[in-house]
């Protein structure tokens, strides 16, 4: 049986997690209003803690689990910001976060974990090896495993986003948001259509890790084939319940190219003077290379982290 | 006789300005807060029109012109955020702004100001003949000149942004903003002094361009003998007028090194997802090197601008 949050989850998750995530603003641009012939309204969780809104699903499935659940602790694998994320909310709720890494993640990052006092594990860094060692640490520990997207309580609380946004500006024509795994999407589509029935959803993949983009052509799970993207919050593929989401909220997918990633992160620095990383760069590339039809149309974008190497600029 | 704009100029500039500018948001930072000890409230300049907080001085003092006055156009000579201040600000007047820059000015500088229908004259790159080249362009047209800061009503418009902070949150001990020709900090020192008599005001300065350090110790205006710094903003002087403002409203100055501007400017960038110009890290700096005793306190930061060339990045 495949666990599909609804509405009303989304709506519990952000009760839930309200005291613990930050409201991120709704920021505009008349420059970019300007040069697309829209509203944009950008959903800014490059300011969420974490600097991700990976934070709001980490959140609340830590805070939905039972007090006899949440006992042993929490565990998952990842090199970036749903490591942090969880870290974090085990954190803020006084239990134990253990997160496999693979050896060669960034410095940064496993000093962001260490510093929110997760046990971290290393292992090579093959997804084989990632899931091998993260059941060992399960095993060992009796962590409860919260997978990064592939979970319904994590979809749940992504979808707070869109939540506040269309609180905010109810009227969007069409929200955006970046597709990996399919978590925020999914979370997002489910809100979306919750408060706003026909609003268009548009999830955003680089060309190098299309595999969302092809599974829904398809009308199967497609395997992702490739993932060398500058994007590198973007490399995981769907899950049979992203995708049954994803395809029953009637989402569209569209690719975009590295070159426009890259074209589309530095536009945003330059014109809003705020940090975005590649990964949530993916929406502004979509405009740029006119793969939505945005013109007139009131456009929501989660613009959904901020963490970004600022030794290794794609410029 | 010396024009110096009094509290009421600033509650009049602000009522001015108020229809062409932004009212900026205050950003906080658990982070920072945690590592330094005190409760920081960022002004965000960064994020008003053109990129900097230049441009409430450059409106107020446009929107101040009688019409007679006015209907000439203004002129300026700046290779920097002024000139696309200025620029801006008499687009939405409607009337000729003359900028008079010097040829190595940013590509990047030229063309916004370009963009905003300025007439542009280029000069060599020394003071000498930036002045020599704006008094034709001056005499040629007929436009009234709008110095960068030595002009009390563009001083009363840089004063907004303090106001702004203070109305927000009014319960702070200290304000921090960087120093050049000392526009923005008379500004801030007459806003500030105006609300709250008994807050520390502290200009911040780089070493490497220390007159108002060096003049304010004195009692008598010093000259400028080298500006050498990454701080590209702050390489101007004071003027008699700034001088005698932050005298006269018990303004202190503390200098900071460039490795510091750096380091602060990154801080900013990684912790806060904002992009701020070096200009705007003099402040940062200045925390990171221990300049300013703020353990405990509430402390307002004008963070003054974000007009970076993302090519040229210091680390």
């Amino acid at each position: 049986m495949l666990e599909i949050p609804t509405f009303e989850d989304i709506q519990e998750a952000a009760e839930r997690i309200r005291p613990y995530a930050h409201r991120t603003p709704v920021f505009t641009c008349a420059t970019l209003n300007e040069r697309f012939g829209a509203r944009l309204f950008f959903k800014c969780e490059n300011f969420q803690k974490v600097g991700a809104f990976k934070f709001r699903g980490a959140c609340n499935a830590v805070f939905s689990l039972s007090e006899e659940e949440a006992r042993l602790g929490v565990a998952t694998h990842s090199s970036g910001n749903h490591a942090a994320a969880l870290a974090l909310a085990a954190k803020l709720r006084g239990i134990q976060a253990h997160i496999v890494m693979p050896e060669n993640s960034a410095k940064i990052k496993i000093a962001a974990v260490k510093d929110y006092g997760a046990a971290i594990t290393f292992c090579k860094p093959t997804l084989e090896a990632r899931e091998t060692v993260l059941a060992e640490v399960v095993e060992k520990t009796g962590a409860i495993l919260i997978h990064p997207y592939d979970n319904a309580q994590v979809i749940a609380g992504q979808g707070t986003a869109a939540l506040e946004l269309l609180e905010e500006i109810p009227d969007l024509d069409m929200i955006m948001a970046p597709v990996s795994g399919g978590g925020p999407m999914s979370g997002t589509a489910i809100a979306a259509r919750g408060l706003a029935p026909r609003i268009e959803l548009i999830g955003v993949e680089p060309e190098a890790a299309d595999d969302a983009y092809r599974s829904l052509r398809a009308g199967e799970l497609m395997p992702l084939t490739s993932s060398i993207t500058i994007a590198d919050g973007l490399r995981a593929t769907l899950s049979e319940r992203t995708f049954t989401i994803l395809r029953t909220h009637d989402c569209s997918i569209v690719t975009v190219s590295e070159a426009a990633i890259i074209e589309g992160m530095r536009l945003i620095w330059e014109r809003m003077k705020i940090v975005i990383e590649p990964s949530a760069a993916v929406t502004i590339a979509a405009l740029l290379e006119n793969k939505v039809s945005i013109s007139g149309k009131c456009v929501g974008i989660i613009l959904s982290g901020g963490n970004v190497d600022l030794n290794q600029l794609p410029w």
